[in-house]
């Protein structure tokens, strides 16, 4: 089976967004065993549509996805444009009038403007498809054994539109079945993890194995595309040789994140954790927190970015700062142990750097970072170097910070 | 002028691979007053190319610019078929094989390989356009008053192509320009701000006018085409009509962030800030803190997540937590005012709030979040519901956070 994707609106072509919702389709597209033979960005212009329309029946294809222009605003033609295309004709629908009634209610607005109302006016001809995280609704139309979807353009929307609605009935549809196995792996550059599975790419010629960088990590995709009926073991024995090759480059894999897998880390320990951040500005607790149950675990945080308040808040000595400096190991060292004993937490993690742009020194230069980690006694202090912009900068320094943290944790189990 | 981008490569529709070269040229073609009526992806494959460019021809696009597909691999199929579809023969081209022959030795290889020398062979018809680079030349072609430009689709080889040869002759043939001024606002729902510049859009039918939501702010991006001779006067005196009909709503133009602004007020009044977050688990301090020079406003940041830290840390009276509990007005003005007077700071900004996905009740429903802004003597509670998933909340919340503070950075200059 195969697919179009057909993206509709004027700002994707205007500069000012990136089209991604073809990525997120493309790719679930691939999990139903259908492969994407073409991506269209068109503006909110009705012929423009239509011919994009006309061009994928020319193409042959089994199903069309269009995204974006079903709003309620006078630009947005998809919904008009679909009608006509389909000969049908644009009616009030109590369904879609309810779901909007309902998710406004959901948030607490009892009345409808006339804007929200309009929403409820859709094509008769078209089956409806609920849009759980907006007004505009989703139409599926049916010709000459090709199905057309029209979701809203807001991601968001359209995710969970085609996640819970339209992927279980082309996954039905198409007999194939693609395995794919997401290995993510963090602290090791691209070229140096390609030198060590070299030799496991060659040997699964019958595997299609992608290398992703994905700043600051870097995936390994390994996909099997088979028959239905047929398991994934194959691609299961690959992935587990592949992890041996690795080891603790590894930090998770498919849905993981490192922040997941930290999280589950400290639950089995029964663990607690506190931060001191200077350079990183509270990036790695709101990383932390971004998990839900996180209280069970984070404790507290303190970002400290001037010398008065590692001196106060922190009780980082005024003689580190002054013999040291504020980005040292010392002062690292110091930030890491006294969080945890302020905060009464297992584990305190600290940064101290340099994010820059502006503050390097010869010694010290930009993109320098000293990670403290304290836990049950044992304190160890890291040292990076890496320098890009402010803010991949202040990110990497988080990710250094959690992969160390990660690596600790990971060495109570042995 | 308008312009067509077909981008040519079988990664681009696997899943793997982002297409971000179509991005980088509508944004310059914007420069040249040329606007992009649609964008293709098409696999490499023969005929999946020239539908694509046989659409561009019904479309009547002034320009067509090709990417991708110009290597030496297999699978590179797209000069073999500019070739075919404008009847050209390929030959050796001499001008091609020293400019590879250079490039070679500018990096220190004296002798080439069978797959580089075969990059001069060169469609016959075809302006060949320098790549700077890497080894595939750039064509040109011309058919009915259409112009074709393939480029290589590595990113690193187009742009400098591109900037350097093509860009230069499009803007000398076009004589028209583009003035786009990009207005965000936040707080504000798109149906909401739709409804308020409502009869300013219809008002100004000559300007291309967008609403571009990207939660938690919503854009509004005024275009107009004008000849070269022109200034931007007519765009700007309908933007300041806008600005006066949307007042606080608009937080900033053009490349400002909430962050940038707030740290201009900040520098401007010489005011110093410093954070409790609960809810929002250090993600204020952490955007505060993206702003290169904020060590200059950002004193210090405290990350309260349990009561007890609420209590040790921030000296929240614990009779407050027992009486109206860690989510109430009450605790948000307390953990303000108490930050502000730790840190020694002018403002103590702070949340305390429910990001879910569990944790609601009845009385505070998930979503829920109290602000606290402590500022010079004047205490102010802000109060908001607002639930989707827990970093879109965590990120709605900080939003809010931010804004308030805005707002009252706004009143002092009055």
């Amino acid at each position: 089976m195969t697919a179009a994707i057909i993206a509709v609106g004027n700002e994707l072509l205007s500069g000012l967004s990136i089209e991604t919702n073809s990525h997120f389709l493309i790719n679930k597209l691939k999990i139903a065993g259908i492969s994407t033979s073409s991506v269209s960005i068109v503006g909110d212009d009705p012929d423009s549509i239509v011919r994009a329309l006309n061009t994928e029946v020319a193409n042959d294809v089994d199903v069309v996805l269009v995204t974006g222009g079903l709003g309620p605003t006078h630009d947005d033609v998809t919904m008009k444009t679909a009608a006509d295309y389909f000969g049908s004709e644009i009616i009030h629908s109590e369904e879609a009038y309810k779901r909007i009634q309902k998710l406004f209610s959901d948030r607490g607005i009892a009345s409808l403007s006339k804007i929200n109302r309009d929403q409820a006016l859709v094509p008769e001809k078209a089956e409806l498809i609920p849009n759980l995280n907006g007004t505009a609704q989703g139409l599926k139309f049916s010709k000459e054994n090709r199905k057309y979807f029209f979701m809203p353009g807001v991601p968001v929307e359209m995710e969970k539109m085609f996640d819970d609605f339209i992927l279980p009935e082309l996954q039905k549809q198409s007999r194939q079945s693609i395995t794919n196995i997401i290995i993510h792996t963090t602290g090791v550059p691209e070229s140096v993890l390609f030198q060590k599975i070299e030799h496991w790419i060659n040997k699964n010629q019958e595997l299609s194995i992608s290398i992703l960088p994905r700043f600051p990590e870097v995936d390994i995709s390994v996909t099997k595309t088979s028959d239905i009926r047929y398991g994934k073991s194959d691609v299961e024995s690959a992935v587990s040789e592949l992890s041996e090759l690795l080891g603790d480059d590894i930090f998770g894999y498919d849905d993981d994140t490192l922040e997941s897998v930290i999280a589950q880390q400290l639950v089995m320990h029964r663990l607690t954790i506190a931060t001191a951040e200077s350079c990183t500005g509270g990036l790695i607790a709101n990383r932390l927190t971004d998990i839900s149950g996180s209280s069970e675990y984070f404790k507290q945080g303190i970002i400290c970015y001037s010398n008065q308040s590692k001196i106060e808040q922190l009780g980082v000595s005024e003689k580190t700062l002054l013999a040291h400096g504020a980005v040292s190991r010392e002062a690292a060292l110091e930030m890491a142990r006294n969080v945890r004993q302020i905060a009464k937490a297992d584990i305190g993690l600290s940064t101290t750097g340099i994010a820059g742009p502006t503050g390097g020194s010869p010694e010290k230069p930009l993109g320098t970072v000293y990670i403290g980690l304290s836990m049950n006694g044992r304190d160890d202090i890291f040292h990076f170097q890496y320098n890009r912009d402010r803010l991949s900068n202040k990110f990497f320094f988080s990710q250094m910070a959690l992969n160390q943290l990660r690596l600790t944790l990971k060495g109570i189990d042995g």
